[in-house]
C-alpha cells in the first residue's frame, strides 16, 4: 500500500504511466500466445495474466473509483484477474489461470489499449484529482513494475521444462569475467533508525520509521559466487544436514535436490538455464535462484551467517541505487567487479535473503480499504529479501525496500551476500 | 495393434490418408493457439499435442521403417510427441504437455506438412509396399480417428473451466425434440460367436473371434434420456448408498459430485456445457458425459443393469452402422426417434457402457513389437464402452469395436443402454 | 451374502459356533494388547477391531433381530465397529482404527463373553429360529473364518515395520525342502457349468450356477516357487515394462517397488519377513505375497498367463480340499511335493491369482437388506484370486469359492499358477 | 542446548533427578498399554515413546559419554527413539512410531529402571562429574519436563478421536467462574535488555542477553475468555477474511475449521473437549488451543495485536513465576482472579501467542555437539510462545523461556494476550 504523504509530481505522472506501460509489453514483445498463456506452477502466472491483472488493477481501484461513467471492458474481468483482493471478491483460483484459453493474448491487448486510454484521459486532470487517487495511480504504477519482474522470473521457470531450451533473448557478447576477493566490511553498532518515513513513494510496510539497536557487525563486500557455491556442492553440502534448518533438510530430502534449481551438470561440466539460453555455468557471476534454505546452509557452511534486514538496510542508506538492473536488459546477474573497500552489488544483480522473516514494523497499520490487503496479510512464513535484481527497474529500488518470499521459493532472482558478527 | 489379415486397398490409401488427415485439421481450425495449447487434467491432453503425437506416430513407425533417407523433422520430437511407447523409448510426461509452449501451434502444422509429404511419396508406391507398412499405415490411420474424438472431448473438458463459456461450434436451430418411450426388446439365449476375426482393418483387442455362452436377455430399444437421468438426481440418488458401487460411491463422497460433470443448476433450471455453448437441458436428449459408476447406479435405481459386452455385440451384429456421428457437426447427442420395436441409438451419440472389464479374450495375444503396447498393457482397471458417440467418425466405429475407460472417467460421451435377464 | 437354501443341521450349530469363536481368540493369545491395537495401513485393520467387529456382526444381525430384549454390551459400538454396511448406519472411519485406544482389549474381550452367552441362549433353540436367522448365524461364522486369516495377514504386515523384527510363532524344525519339477497338465474344451447352485453355505458371490464356453487350456502342476521368482527379479523384471501391465508399471515405478513385499537383500543373501521370523529365504517355497501385476508380469515373463477363475473353477471341481491350511500352525506356505501327474497345492499355501475380472456372474442378485452389501458392491476394480491359503482355515473354503482384491493389494498370501492356451 | 556457565548444586542433583523421572511415569499412570502405545498425528508421539525417548536421552548423551563400560539396554533402541539428531544417527521415521507394538510400555518400564540405576550410580560421583556432564543432565531434566508437557497435549488430542470420549482425570468439583474486567495496563519506551544471560539453567535459544530498543505500548491483564472469542466465532469471524493472515485464511479454508479445536457445537450448546472429560464451555476461562492464525485473526477482531516476544519478556522480567501449573493437577486452564492493576495469568494457564517469529538473537550460536541441534535448527516457520501452560511444571519455566511452534499449530494449550501501541 502507499503511503499517504506521497508527493506526485502530476505534471510527470502521464508520462511516467505511459513509460511503464509500454515497458511491461515490452517485456512480452518476445514471447509467443502460446508462451504467454501458459504456467508451471501455481506459483507463476501465465504472461498474458500479469498484462491483463496490471490492467485490471488500474480498473478496479482507478477508473472505477474516479470515473463515474467507466464503462469496463468485460465485466467477468473483475473476477478472472482479481489476485487475492477478498475485499474485491471473488477470485478465479490461481493454479488453474492456465486453463484460461479465452480471453486471448490479442483481446488482454485491446484490454490494455482500454484501461490505457481512460487513464490518458483521467490523467490530463491529473492536477484535480484527489490524493487518494493520485496515490493509487503511483501505487499502480509500482505494482506494474512488480510485475514485470514477475514476467520474466515466471518465464524463465516454464521455459526451464522445456527440453528445445528456448531463449528469451540472446546474449551479447561479453568479456570473460573473473572473481574479485570477497572483503569484510565493518559495521559499528548502535541505536539507528530504520524505514522509510516521508518523502517519496514507498510501500506500506516500508514504515513506519522506527529505532532499532544493532550489535556491530560485518559484511561482505560482494555477493556469493556461483564458484563458491559450487565448493559446497562438491563438498556434498546438500547431504550434510548440520548445515541445514530442520525444515530446509526435509525440503531437500524430500523434493531431491542436489543444486540449485536452474543448474545441470551434463557430461563432466555444469550449465545454467538462464533467460539468454542453457550456458556454462560462469563461476564469477552471483550465484543465483537459491531459496533461503540453501542460502543460510551456504552462509553455515562457511562460518557464516545472513544478514538480518536492519543490518543491511543501516549499510545500504548511504549508498546510491545503481547496478545492473532490468534497463541493462541482460537479464542475468554479472560478476563484481573491483569496489576499493566500498559495499559493491548492494542493488541489482541478485535480491539477498536476509536472516529476517518478514513481519511489521512497529506501529505498522494496513488501511482499511482493498488496498490494505496488498502487503500486510502476508507477514507470515515469509523471509525478507533487499536490494532488487537484475530483472527490477532501477526506479523501482531503495534502500528500505521489502521484497518478500516463503523460504522455500527459488524462481526469484535470489542470491547470498554473508554477514558476520563484529 | 492391427490385425495381420488386412485386405488394404492400396489404389485409396493415398485418399484416405489426406482425407483423414484433413479431417483432424478441420476439427482443430476453429481453434486459437491458446486453445491448441492447454491442458485440463492429465487425462486430457493440448490439441497442439494430439495434432503432434498423430504425425510422430507415422514418422515413427512408418517413415522410420519404410524410408532409408528419411529426415526427421526434430529430432526432440521423438521424446516429446510419444504417448507411452516404453519400446521406443522415453516420454515426455503426460501431465507436463501443457507446460510446452514450444513447438507453437505453426511449427506443428509445418510438422504436419513434413510427415504429409513424405508419406505422400511413400504412398506413391503402395503397391510395392510390404504388408507390415500397409498395416500400420491403416493403423495410423485408425488412431488419427481416435485422436479426433479426443480433440473433441478434451477441448469440451477445458472449456469447461472457463467463466466466459467458450463456444466451439454454435448450434443449427433445431426442431423441439420429444421423447419416445423406451421399449425392452428380447433376445434368446445359446452359444454365439464374438469378436473380429478376418477381412477389414480391426484393432487387435477386438480379436480372436471366440464363443461365448449367453443365458436370455433384454435390451432396452434406446438410450436413457437427461429427463430419466434428472429423476434419479432429484430423488436424492447421489446421497443414497444402496445404488451405488462401493468404489464409485467413495469418489462421490470424495469428490462432491452430484449430477453430471457439465451440468448446472442456476435459479431453478438446469442448463448443460456442450461444445455449441451454455444451453438449457434438453430432457429428451441422451443422458452423457457419465463415469461407469452413475450408469450403473442409474440402472439399480430403476431395477435394471447395464449389458455385458458380449449382449451388446451380439445384438449389434445384425445392424448397419448409421447414427449420429461426428460427420453431422452436431457434436452432441440428439434424441432417438421411433424405431417400431427396433434397437435405435447403438452406433453414435452416446458410447454405451457395459458391465464388462477391459480384459484380453481367450487366445489374444500382443504382438512383440512397438505397437504390440496400442492396447493390450491397459487391460486392468478399466470398462468396456460400445458403439461410438457423436464425436466417433463413422468409418471407424464397428459391432466388435471394443472402447475402454476406467470407471469414474466421465470426460468422454458416455451414456446408458439399459438390459435385464428375460 | 448367505444362500437361501443352505441345509443347517441345528444340533451341530451351537458346537460349531463355539469352535469357530475359540479359534479366532486361539489366534489372537500370541499378541500383546499393544500388539492388537495397532494399524499399519488403512487396509488392514487392529486385531482388537477384527475381534470386536466379528461379535459386533452377532449382534447387530442376529441377537438385535431374534431377540426381543436383547441388551446391547455398548450402544457405541454400533458404529465404532461397523465396517462398511450403509444400510446399519454410520462408520467410524476406517483409517482411523488405530486411533481408538478405548475400548481396551479387556473390555472386547467382555465383549465377546457377553455376545457368546447371548448366542449360546439363543441357539439352544436352534431347532426352532426361522430360516433367516439360522442363514445369518452361517454366515456369521464364515464371516469370523474370513476375519480369522485378516488378523494374521494384517498382524504380518504391521510387524513388518518394527526393526525388532517381532515373531508371531517360532518355526517349527523342519526336513530342508527341494523343488520338483513343474509340468503342464491338459484341460479339454467346452460348455461347463460353474459357480455354486444347492446344498451346502455359499456366499451369494459363487453363484447362481451358469454355463461357460472353454478353450482347451493347461495349467501347472504345482505354484512358482520363490526360486523361479528370483530369477525374474535377477532378470531385472522389475525394470523392464515390456512385462508389465500399463497400470502395474506405473505403479512400481510411483512406489518403487522392486521386489516381493516382504523380501530383503541383505548382505548378498535373501531373506523375507514371516510370522515366523525374518528367515532366509526358501528357494523350493511357493512365492506368496504378490500383488496381481507382479503376478501377471512374471506369466508374461516365461510366456504364460494366469488362468482365469473359470478354468480354475472347472479343474478344481474334480478335486478334494485338503492341503496346508491354518490348522497346520504354520502360518506359511510350503514346497510343493510330488503328484504324479495330478494338480498339487490347488488348496491352501497360497491364494491363486486369476485373470478375471471380480464381477457378477449372469443371473447374480443381491438381497435388499443390509447383508446384500457383504459381496456385491466390492464388484469393481479388483480381480479374484482362488483356493484359499496356508492362514485360511480349511472348512472355510471350496472349488466354488471367490476372494477379491484390488490388484496391487500384496498384503495377503496371494501367489501365482500358470496357465496357457492348450 | 544448555549454557555452559550453569551452577549445579550437585548435592540436589540426584533428588531433582529421582522426583522428576517420577513425575513423568505418574503422569502416564492413569492410561493403559493402548492409550500409551497410539498416535494421532504425525506431530503428536505415543506416550510410550515420550517415556522412552526420554530415557534414551540420558542414555546416548549423558552414560555413553560418562560411564566407560556402560552397556546400553537394547542397541535398536538408539535408531528408535532418537527424535531428531542427525548427529547420533538414523531415526525410526516420526509418522511411523504408531506402528511399533513392540518393545511393549512394560519393557519400555525396564528400560527406564535400567537407565536410572546406572544413572543413580552416576549420580553418587556427581561432585566430581566434569561440567560438561553435568550441564548435559540438567539439560536432560529440562528436556524430560517438556514431555511431560507433551505427554499431555499428545493424549488430549489422542482422545479427542474417540467417541467414547475418554477422560484422562476427573474434574475436581470447583465454584462457578465469573469473568473478571480486562485492563490495559501501560508499558513505556526505552532500551532494554532481554534474554537470559548468567547463573541458572536456560536453554542456548534464550541467550545471549541484548538490547532491545522498543517504543511504549499496553498490555492486556489477563488473557482471552472462552466467552470473548465466542464473540468472534458468533460474528462469523471465521468467514470474514479481513481478520486474517492469507496464509491462516487459506488454512482455515482449506480443512474447514470454524471453532477452536476441541469446541463443538451441540443442541444449542457450546462443550470442549478437556483432559477432564467433555465439559460445557466455561465462558469465563482462558480460551484455549488455538493457533497463531487464530490468535492474530482474533486481535484484529478487536482491534488490538499480539505483543512481540521482547514486550512481553520486559513485562514479565519484574514477576514472580506463579500461576495455574501442572502441578495443580488441574491439567486446564482456570478463570483469571482480580488483579488490582498488575499483570494476572503471565504464567501458566495457557501459553501466550506472539507476533514474533522464532529466530536467533543477536549473537546465538549453536553447539557443534549434537546437543546443538536441540533448538537452533528449528528457526524456521514458527512463532514464539510465552509463558507456559497448565500443563507445564512451575520449576521448568521463566520469564526468558521461548517456546515455538508453526502458526497452524493448535494441540498445544495456547492463547492469547493483547496487546496495542501506547
Amino acid at each position: 500500500m502507499h503511503r499517504r504523504d506521497t508527493e506526485v509530481n502530476t505534471g510527470l505522472i502521464a508520462d511516467r504511466y505511459r513509460a511503464i506501460r509500454r515497458a511491461t509489453e515490452a517485456l512480452a514483445a518476445p514471447l509467443s500466445a502460446e508462451d504467454c498463456a501458459l504456467q508451471s506452477t501455481p506459483d507463476c502466472s501465465p504472461t498474458k495474466w500479469h498484462l491483463a491483472h496490471t490492467s485490471w488493477f488500474f480498473e478496479t481501484f482507478i477508473l472505477e473509483a474516479a470515473l463515474e461513467r467507466y464503462h469496463s471492458f468485460d465485466p467477468a474481468f473483475r473476477v478472472l484477474f482479481n489476485s487475492y483482493y477478498q475485499t474485491v471478491g471473488e477470485q478465479y483460483a490461481r493454479p488453474r489461470r492456465a486453463l484460461l484459453t479465452r480471453p486471448g493474448l490479442d483481446e488482454i491487448v485491446r484490454y490494455r489499449r482500454h484501461v490505457d486510454e481512460a487513464m490518458a484521459m483521467l490523467l490530463t486532470r491529473a492536477a484535480t484529482l484527489p490524493k487518494n487517487i493520485l496515490d493509487g495511480i503511483e501505487l499502480g504504477l509500482n505494482h506494474e513494475q512488480q510485475h514485470q519482474e514477475l514476467i520474466l522470473t515466471d518465464i524463465k521457470h516454464l521455459f526451464s521444462f522445456n527440453p528445445l531450451r528456448p531463449v528469451y533473448r540472446s546474449r551479447v557478447p561479453r568479456m570473460p569475467s573473473s572473481t574479485i576477493a570477497m572483503e569484510w566490511l565493518n559495521f559499528p553498532g548502535g541505536l539507528f533508525s530504520l524505514g522509510h518515513d516521508a518523502g517519496n513513494f514507498a510501500f506500506d510496510n516500508e514504515g513506519p520509521a522506527h529505532k532499532v539497536y544493532l550489535a556491530p557487525y560485518r559484511l561482505a563486500s560482494r555477493t556469493v559466487t556461483n564458484g563458491e557455491y559450487l565448493a559446497f556442492v562438491e563438498a556434498d553440502g546438500y547431504g550434510r544436514p548440520e548445515f541445514w534448518l530442520s525444515d530446509g533438510w526435509n525440503k531437500i530430502r524430500a523434493d531431491g535436490w542436489s543444486r540449485p534449481i536452474y543448474w545441470e551438470h551434463l557430461d563432466g561440466a555444469w550449465f545454467q538455464h538462464t533467460l539468454n539460453g542453457f550456458l556454462p555455468l560462469d563461476l564469477s557471476e552471483p550465484v543465483c535462484h537459491l531459496s533461503h534454505y540453501e542460502a543460510d546452509a551456504y552462509a553455515r557452511f562457511v562460518g557464516a551467517r545472513l544478514p538480518t534486514e536492519a543490518e543491511w538496510e543501516r549499510a545500504a542508506q548511504a549508498l546510491n541505487v545503481t547496478g545492473n538492473f532490468v534497463e541493462s536488459e541482460r537479464f542475468h546477474p554479472i560478476a563484481a567487479t573491483q569496489t576499493d573497500g566500498a559495499l559493491g552489488q548492494m542493488f541489482g544483480d541478485t535480491w539477498e535473503w536476509t536472516a529476517s522473516a518478514y513481519l511489521p514494523y512497529p506501529g505498522f497499520k494496513t488501511s482499511a480499504d482493498a488496498l490494505g490487503e496488498y502487503n500486510g496479510k502476508f507477514m507470515s512464513n515469509q523471509m525478507v529479501l533487499r536490494g532488487g535484481s537484475c530483472v527490477t527497474p532501477q526506479s523501482h529500488i531503495r534502500a528500505t525496500y521489502r521484497n518478500f518470499f516463503p523460504p522455500d521459493a527459488r524462481w526469484q532472482f535470489s542470491g547470498i551476500r554473508l554477514a558476520c558478527d563484529a
